[in-house]
């Protein structure tokens, strides 16, 4: 019957507190794996520390310390310079989930879910049955405040089990220590060390220290005082905002108009443009918010899309830079190219994000597996999840044969490469709290996808020019070997001297020939005529050199520079296609002369000198 | 300066909502493209229904309905047949988070998290504006209630818009109806019609019934009436249960004794197990459970590991079973072969756990492409977050070159195949909230590569048998071309007649020969001697058939069954390797007499008769 059921089912109904339920479900924090939670815990730590200094313009020193206990359990300390947490904050910001500063916020920040070190706290508590040991100091004139904290998870509050100020010579910063089944891995991506070793490159202002159980120390030392312009807040941008959240606002607001209101709660809307849309959405300007519903919510919304709205503003971003990931990449691999990408800042739902993407090519890296990824978002290493992120997705969406990699059965491509990718944004939309992978956003994927094409096509003009320099090679080696063979034999049979082959290989190399040739004269001297012709497919500027031991009156006339006992004699030459030019001149030396020298040819086109980058 | 630095820090801190979490990170739930918004939103309504149903054991008859709104909007409404929500359960369990009767209950069911169906309500009014719809009906003699509700972001409760009650033909059930930005696609594995496919392939006994935007109507029709025993809840099992946990169950039990705690609040505790833990860990039975502390707590724990007790009782759970796992596989494509594995149950951190795996070989899919996995959770498919699944890292994880397939680069094999891959758990853990991929715990792996592994011994077997098929076949064309060839010119030459080769590719072959000799005698009829040699390798055990026009006696003779206007001569027939028998009779016929005919040996392994299944 299904009256009695119905009421049955009521029975059990009943309300979930948050900590309950990731009590429950901590993998979803990142709390699955005994390897796993430690670097979770790391992970959540350094990022509260770095942020913090980073809105406190602190240069980062962060000391991380793990210590084995008994056979599975480990004790973490994480010891930071920071700015501190004020003495009533500290229990909320630790022993409470959903609390913290920035997820209200605006702007670029390694947290922003108010999750994070909570979630350690509450992994901490579950597996050891210990509290959670905060330090933390805000001035070298404040008392350093320490507790002993524990979440109650039936509630989602913070429960204090010791309070008390204590002395610390630190003149500010701030200090966890807490205990958990986990453990420290090593020689693998998905280890402590290669998370900070990730963290340090995209984070170069920072010193981040390690003391691991065997009691090794590792730092990775800071390679620049410079700390990153920290990120601006902004507000919301009008394109992409939610029909309801734009409803909440309008009746959140303490402004009295809607002009008003559209000016000060949106960014890129000034005094003009706010007018422009209350016309456009048929709206008087002076109408209280509050009294605005659905339907004219509605109509603002398509306002925003008629009226032109300047894109958001990007200081709120703080990308990692070209040239840092240029060097992050170089640093960890040794390659033989590498290639970046940087977009212009684009928007998904209201929030700008920026892509920027490396890829390093060839060197140490393995032939036959498939090309790694190094992802990061704001700033912070993603170890897990490769599979489930959308910038693997739109590395597996690109036809990678076009640019000259192989791609068995579509996927990752099989080569000698890594990527590494980058996403900032003001809010990155994780796929998890345990944020390992960015979910699918079109806008997201496109912006990836648009930045690795952007480096394959580098990458393909790369090996096609080693392709081509390859067979230019081979094709010079045969003709080289096989040419003079034939010319020895017709000299032979026809009682001739052995011709010099030069230029028929020039031509067939389609390259700059210089061709020498020398006769004795009467004065006992050498009458010597160079012929330069351009076989190749584009014009030559080049600088032709004559090494002689006297200086000549050569014609055309030569720029004279002594070297040592030598004279250098110099010709600028401007060579269309096709084009030959003739030099001659007289020498009293009788001995062989050293090689002509081109500058400024590549050298695998030029025949008959020597070709040299620049003197 | 930092003092003012963290003062202004401690400004920004706040509480933040469960509800406003998931409005600003509504990706981790499920609802990141217009496309996966609706699907989402029919899948959490869908869960629903069937876990309801078969909690009333009713069953499932549900009705979905989407129509288009404007360019970007559709309305859905799901309507089933179940039990019925009680009045003033309705705001609750569909306007507000983290709210639900699955929670708290260990057994297997679709929901579990008391998120989704309230997350599709708040998807929908931040995209709509709109309150969602609900009328339920707990039984013909009650009245219905109608409700519009929203969800207050700012508290996580609901908001009453209206509150009715009106008339409802159903005798019982739910309807709900909402509006959303969000799309419906066709044609596509990630849309409605498939998510409703592949439910119906491990729902038998559902009806559900699709009606799309353009009014098409389709019906899963239910296949079975009879509804899976529905699983049992359980107890906790003390293995894996974590120290937190315990901790806290000894701090809220109500139970007066240590000895009567652990017998009720763990499964698989009885008197005398309890009796032993407490004796292994050194603790009096008649201890209150509220005095004991951390350092008993541990105590406990390891007594657990000592002690020895029973595995998890498995009723808890409701596998799709290896019968129907098949069916699926076979209903949904063409192919070859199908090989399907039931592991027994497993436990991770005290939650018992089952896993089914399914492997369709050939046929119709696709040679060169990565094998499709159908991945199933409590009966539930999953359709996104393929590559960050616990089940695809199993199946990269395994070598499968050494179950015949192809594996370039690793990762998933290159291959005409897919996988249905079924994990069934009292708390399946998943890597998000959008339930779209099942955490990488080192148990679940284990387990499902092991059933990959069966699957795959079970391929390779099969794939043998079909190369060694396959060389026969070649090796008996050469043969039965060639040796022809050879007899042909010998008996020319030698000016005899063509001599029967049956025997030598028999021999050759390693067949059954059966080699009919047919001589003309005195009658006027014909001598037969059948000569049947088993060469294979083998002892094989057949019948062999002579269909002749009249009844003849045989030696040894023959059992006849009479055939319309002929007689069926019947030899049942056991012979060892290398071993040979002979058969004559005469027959008045002189025509060509029919082929022989051995029934019950393969064909490709018979010479000189015609092979068949069974007559």
């Amino acid at each position: 019957m299904p009256v009695p059921i119905a009421e049955e089912l009521a029975k059990k109904q009943q309300a979930i507190s948050v900590a309950e339920f990731f009590e429950k479900n901590r993998q979803i924090l990142g709390f699955d794996s005994a390897p796993r939670s430690l670097i979770t815990t790391v992970k959540e730590a350094l990022d509260n520390s770095l942020d913090a200094c980073e809105e406190a313009s602190i240069l980062p020193d962060i000391m991380i310390q793990i210590r084995r206990l008994g056979k599975s359990g480990v004790s973490i300390v994480i010891e930071d310079n920071g700015p501190g947490i004020v003495r009533e904050q500290i229990p909320n910001v630790f022993a409470r989930l959903l609390y913290g500063s920035r997820f209200h916020s605006l702007k670029q920040s390694r947290g922003q879910q108010g999750i994070g070190i909570s979630a350690a706290v509450l992994y901490s508590q579950l597996t050891s049955g210990h509290p959670t040991k905060i330090l933390s100091k805000i001035s070298p004139t404040s008392p350093a405040h320490y507790y002993e904290l524990m979440v109650n998870t039936k509630t989602n509050e913070p429960e204090i089990l010791h309070d008390d100020i204590i002395d610390w010579d630190r003149p500010h910063g701030t200090r966890i220590e807490m205990e958990m089944e986990a453990t420290y891995v090593r020689g693998r991506r998905q280890s402590v060390e290669e998370y900070l070793k990730a963290t340090a490159i995209v984070n170069p202002h920072a010193r981040i220290t390690l003391i691991d159980p065997d009691n090794n120390k590792t730092t990775f030392e800071r390679v620049t005082d410079c700390i990153p312009e920290p990120a601006k807040e902004i507000l919301p941008h009008p394109h992409g905002i939610e029909l309801g959240t734009l409803m909440k606002m309008l009746r959140y607001t303490e402004r009295q108009k809607l002009a008003s209101f559209l000016r000060y709660s949106f960014s890129k809307i000034g005094l003009q443009t706010a007018e422009e849309i209350c016309l456009a959405s048929g709206l008087e300007p002076d109408t209280p918010p509050s009294e605005l519903g659905r339907e004219e919510a509605r109509k603002l919304l398509d306002a925003f899309k008629k009226v032109k709205i300047m894109s958001p503003p990007t200081d709120c971003l703080s990308p990692i830079g070209e040239d840092l990931v240029y060097k992050g990449l170089n640093k960890e691999y040794k390659v033989d190219f590498i290639a970046t990408a940087s977009r212009t800042p684009s928007v998904f739902s209201g929030n700008p994000f920026v892509v920027e993407v490396g890829l390093a090519y060839g060197g140490d890296l393995p032939k036959d597996e498939r090309v790694g990824i190094m992802r990061f978002a704001n700033k912070v290493p993603l170890l897990y999840q490769q599979g489930g992120c959308v910038t693997t997705h739109a590395v597996e969406s690109i036809k990678w044969k076009q640019y000259g990699l192989n791609q068995p059965g579509g996927g990752l491509p099989v080569a000698p490469a890594v990527l590494l990718v980058h996403v900032a944004s003001t809010n990155v939309p994780f796929t998890s709290e345990s944020k390992d992978a960015i979910a699918d956003i079109p806008e997201i994927q496109s912006e990836v996808e648009l930045a690795l094409k952007e480096v394959g096509r580098k990458l393909n003009k790369y090996l096609k020019r080693q392709g081509s320099l390859k067979k230019r090679r081979e094709k010079e080696v045969i003709i080289t070997k096989v040419l003079p063979k034939m010319a020895e034999i017709l000299a032979e049979t026809l009682d001739k001297e052995v011709p010099d082959i030069n230029p028929v290989v020039a031509r067939v190399m389609g390259n700059l020939l210089v061709h020498r040739q020398v006769y004795p004269n009467s004065n006992g001297g050498l009458d010597v005529s160079l012929k330069v012709a351009n076989y190749s497919s584009k014009k030559l500027d080049f600088r032709l050199h004559e090494i002689l031991p006297e200086q000549v009156n050569a014609s055309p006339e030569a720029k004279i520079v002594r070297m040592g006992s030598d004279n250098d004699h110099i010709w600028n030459i401007s060579l269309p296609v096709g084009d030959t030019r003739v030099i001659t001149y007289s020498t009293t030396s009788k001995t062989r002369l050293p090689d002509s020298i081109v500058e400024g040819v590549e050298e695998d086109i030029v025949t008959g000198a020597k070709a040299i980058k620049g003197l």
